[in-house]
């Protein structure tokens, strides 16, 4: 990787780390979600890759948002950060809440700031190009935009929303009007999108002045926007207000009404995102471009395969033997193992909940 | 089950506990083969339901031949047994030494005795139709025949050795002349075998005065004979003479060349016989008919299964989560994992030997 360039001033890093990951059951749990594992066998976890992508950009200026739960694993992983840098949810509120909390905490602190979201828990395969259309973004930011950051497609996904871009943005080349967000679609709908090369996936990764944002929430939702104001000039509230918040992801609180509105831009980037949203993503992720072979994550010297393709998660210690099975899914971990197929990684979460139903709470 | 009737005086059960079980890897291993396991979730192991179903007919007069590593695991899976019931080879040396070594100790102790010889690690499903045929096979023995039971076949298996039944054999109602013995067939040759109804699977299973099987063994080996003779004779020599038997299966030293003399008898029964040979077979032996859902072998309540068929093996404690498989086999113990399908369930013995060539030896 070259040097991505100085710094941005006053551009700071929202960085939500929340989620269950329960479609990554059992390798992601309650108590050491996803954002905390190394998915990658980078040997740094997903919050730390995070991390690492960022700094260059925003030096130490980051707010790592997270649930109380995690705070001390967050610090544990993040030690280089500065006080104050790591803000913990009583309890979860989805994303407008994260960011919004966020964002007021900032406008207090730096009116002038650009804040950019982006969750702990995503890959990024292309960090030069983030990097790159993180700058376009942000001067965009800096002239009252809204901006998202649209990834270009590499298949005709059903699982992300997707960006209709608009006209080019004046002023700011690389980026565009957006149209409108649209919800995650049909797959018949899915190929017409990736036809007329006019729209990108969602990625929730938003850049914005934090008066901005409020600004925006407040339109729809004044009292939330408000609440979010309150706690951050006096944070003894928090306890207080916060169960009051919506649970609400930014995109519908603020930025599907913008656009409609015309205020949100879009930075178009091939970024090699993935947002390892289960077992597939993962083992696409890890993969051998030929799918000929079983993908590891972790100790090779584990894995026994003969005649099988997929994915192995060898992280119990344990030798793992597959036998004439294609795109399987085992994961082997100390108190649970899973088997399935790519094909059916969505229902994981099902198993989870059956767990929870049979008490079995020990394994969530 | 109703009791099988009285013991045959001078009966004598011999029982080879021996092989390595690969096929069942990593629930068999050479620490703790097959024999020792329970394999059908009786409580009890392949040995203990053999030894309960063989005392009815012979009282306490077993031989068990087994391997020294596991003397000491038989004698205390099997408490009841007199001295001397164990018989421990010095190395394995396949079924002729093992059942041959019985018979020359049996000679000797009693020369009017008849000895029954049934792997220590077969299931039968049907007790009291096996006592029955044993009871045959024994008045047939003690005429001097050398007596198979044939399994009636449930299926073109082509897993097995079959039988060629012969005519009627006189005086004997019940047993009938073995007319051959043929190896292991094609599909279509085994189907051909069933359509005729003139063939039984070979179980491996003989009755036969001492005498006569030594005997038969001296017409083609005399050598092989006399040498078990001596060690009967004189049990000091028998870590010398042991290294030196031929390495053979009974069937071919000795029920093959004797039935093309005319000299082997065959009962035809239905006991619902399985060799329990790899994980298809004991799939098979557990599963619910319908096969509709996982079969478990152990702890029901550690098996969470969605879309799922075949059999899950959770001997480790953990819990075990299979979502959208079908004919899966998945076998969870402390240190090794294995998954797999029905249909590759041979090709497990190339696991192992995959793991002794990296060295894994602890594994196996």
């Amino acid at each position: 990787m070259t040097t991505p360039g100085p710094a941005l001033d006053r551009f700071w890093a929202v960085v939500p780390a929340g989620g269950a990951g329960t479609r990554l059951w059992p390798l992601s749990r309650s108590s050491a979600p996803k954002f905390l594992r190394d998915l990658t066998g980078s040997g740094r976890s997903l919050l730390q890759e995070t991390h690492a992508r960022l700094a260059p950009l925003v030096e130490d200026r980051f707010l790592v948002v997270t649930g109380r739960a995690h705070r001390d694993a967050v610090v544990e992983q993040l030690p280089g950060l500065p006080d104050g840098a790591v803000v913990a949810e009583p309890s979860a509120r989805d994303s407008m809440a994260a960011v919004g909390l966020a964002a007021a905490l900032l406008e207090r602190r730096d009116p002038d700031a650009v804040l950019g979201s982006f969750a702990a828990d995503h890959v990024i395969g292309e960090p030069e190009a983030f990097a790159t259309a993180v700058r376009v973004a942000v001067r965009a930011a800096e002239d009252g935009w809204l901006v998202t950051l649209g990834i270009e497609p590499t298949s005709a996904s059903t699982a992300f929303g997707y960006i209709h871009l608009g006209e080019p943005l004046a002023g700011h080349p690389g980026a565009a009007h957006v149209a409108a967000f649209v919800e995650k679609p049909s797959a018949d709908v899915a190929e017409r999108y990736l036809a007329t090369g006019e729209f990108r996936w969602n990625a929730g990764m938003f850049v914005v002045r934090p008066t901005v944002l409020l600004d925006l929430l407040a339109a729809g939702d004044p009292g939330f926007a408000a609440a979010l104001r309150a706690i951050a000039a006096d944070p003894d509230t928090l306890d207080d207000v916060w169960p009051m918040l919506p649970r609400i992801a930014l995109d519908h609180a603020v930025a599907e009404p913008a656009a409609a509105a015309g205020r949100v831009a879009v930075v178009p980037a091939a970024l090699g995102w993935d947002d390892v949203g289960d077992f597939d993503s993962l083992t696409g992720l890890l993969g051998d471009p030929d799918r000929a072979r079983l993908s590891v994550l972790g100790d090779d010297a584990l894995v026994v395969g003969r005649d099988a393709t997929g994915l192995v998660v060898p992280a119990s210690g344990r030798v793992v033997a597959v036998v004439g099975l294609d795109d399987v899914v085992v994961v082997d971990t100390p108190d649970a193992l899973l088997v399935t197929t790519r094909e059916r990684a969505q229902d994981v979460k099902a198993v989870v909940a059956t767990l929870r139903d049979l008490g079995r709470d020990d394994l969530l």
